[in-house]
């Protein structure tokens, strides 16, 4: 790695560290949802937070176009979109700044939907509590073993569109065993936004990481 | 853009001068193959070349594996894999170096699979006649808009895996205005690498760009 690209990532770390601790002191989760162009990101939020109780706010990644944060606010959330231009993810500085502007409820679950890229937002931490790949069943089983930064960035892989299984040559334990094979601690949820299959598995892995933000997050009584 | 990153793109069009100047002198046809990762490009290639009778070689670029080039030396032609490791994208040096290991004979079809990459591969030429644009039709209507700079540096989008979509809510129509809104000269081809469903009109547009690319690399008789 060249050094220019090192003291960018120096920088983009700096203001990652900034992000979390403000997302820790009012209690926010933040999740950096990454995948390729496609994979059914934007499809998957507005199903969750249909389903989902809780104070949400969404930061919308893209080149172009403000398409994703309009479905967003229609599904009534409150969302920001970042236009990238000819940038190729998201970076720390640029969230914190939508943060701020958003500025989540304590407690909030904020999701941050990054530019659709198997490659480049593995290296740009943006203070994130977890990245949560996505990835859809048309897209091969041997993508874990061709990206393999991107599967060992994640804690969480949803394999989306399980609905169309029947249709696309497509081996799901392959695929998992090849997820694993870079990153034995992914854990994975199968999952349809669109037919709503397994967004329950989702919905609670999402009630326990929040329970569990807000129970760290809460002051530590006196006597303790 | 940074300075930095200018001097790069700089030094990759020297190299791709380079490259185009070469595959020039031997009558090679170079396409760049650019799209999301598992839009089928492989299978589309390994679909091509069992199709096609005409001496073709390939380049595989991925940040991992040899899976593809193993693929593509299955079907019967030459190949060859660059690893990008941490990289987003295909680059002229590094192209160059495989061509000329590769050695294609006079007049070939050389086929370039870029990194499955969105974003990045737009603004780096290898030297290429054309970038040929693969969009599967599970990945949405809205990707020209969102991702420009692709749909405006490729001359040829082949709309993939139309097989699915019965199963899929994929409006052709729309995808087509939003790619020509971005780029009005875009040829397209609607295909399925599964099926074969297209691919006649696919191999016609290959030979058409064959024979005008050997009518240009003949030498220009004396008498004229």
């Amino acid at each position: 790695m060249i050094p220019v690209e090192r003291s960018l990532l120096a920088r983009n770390d700096a203001f990652a560290q900034q992000n979390r601790a403000r997302f820790q002191a009012k209690g926010i989760l933040a999740l950096n949802l990454v995948s390729s162009p496609g994979s059914g990101k934007t499809s998957l939020l507005v199903a969750t937070l249909a389903r989902l109780e809780h104070p949400c706010a969404v930061i919308e990644g893209d080149q172009q176009t403000s398409l994703d944060a309009e479905r967003i606010r229609a599904a009534g959330a409150s969302a920001l979109q970042i236009n990238t231009g000819k940038g190729c993810h998201l970076d720390a500085q640029g969230v914190g700044r939508a943060a701020e502007r958003l500025d989540p409820p304590e407690g909030a679950l904020l999701f941050i939907e990054n530019v659709g890229n198997l490659v480049c937002p593995a290296a740009f931490d943006l203070g994130e509590a977890h990245k949560v790949l996505i990835l859809s069943v048309t897209e091969g089983e041997d993508k874990p073993l061709k990206y393999p930064d991107m599967f060992a960035a994640a804690d969480l892989l949803l394999l989306n569109k399980i609905d169309l299984l029947p249709h696309v040559a497509f081996d799901v334990e392959a695929c998992l065993a090849n997820a694993r094979r870079v990153n034995p601690g992914l854990e994975t949820i199968l999952l349809s936004a669109r037919t709503g299959e397994g967004l329950d598995v989702w919905l609670r892995w999402l009630g326990q990481r929040l329970r569990q933000n807000l129970g760290q997050s809460l002051p530590v009584p006196a006597s303790v």
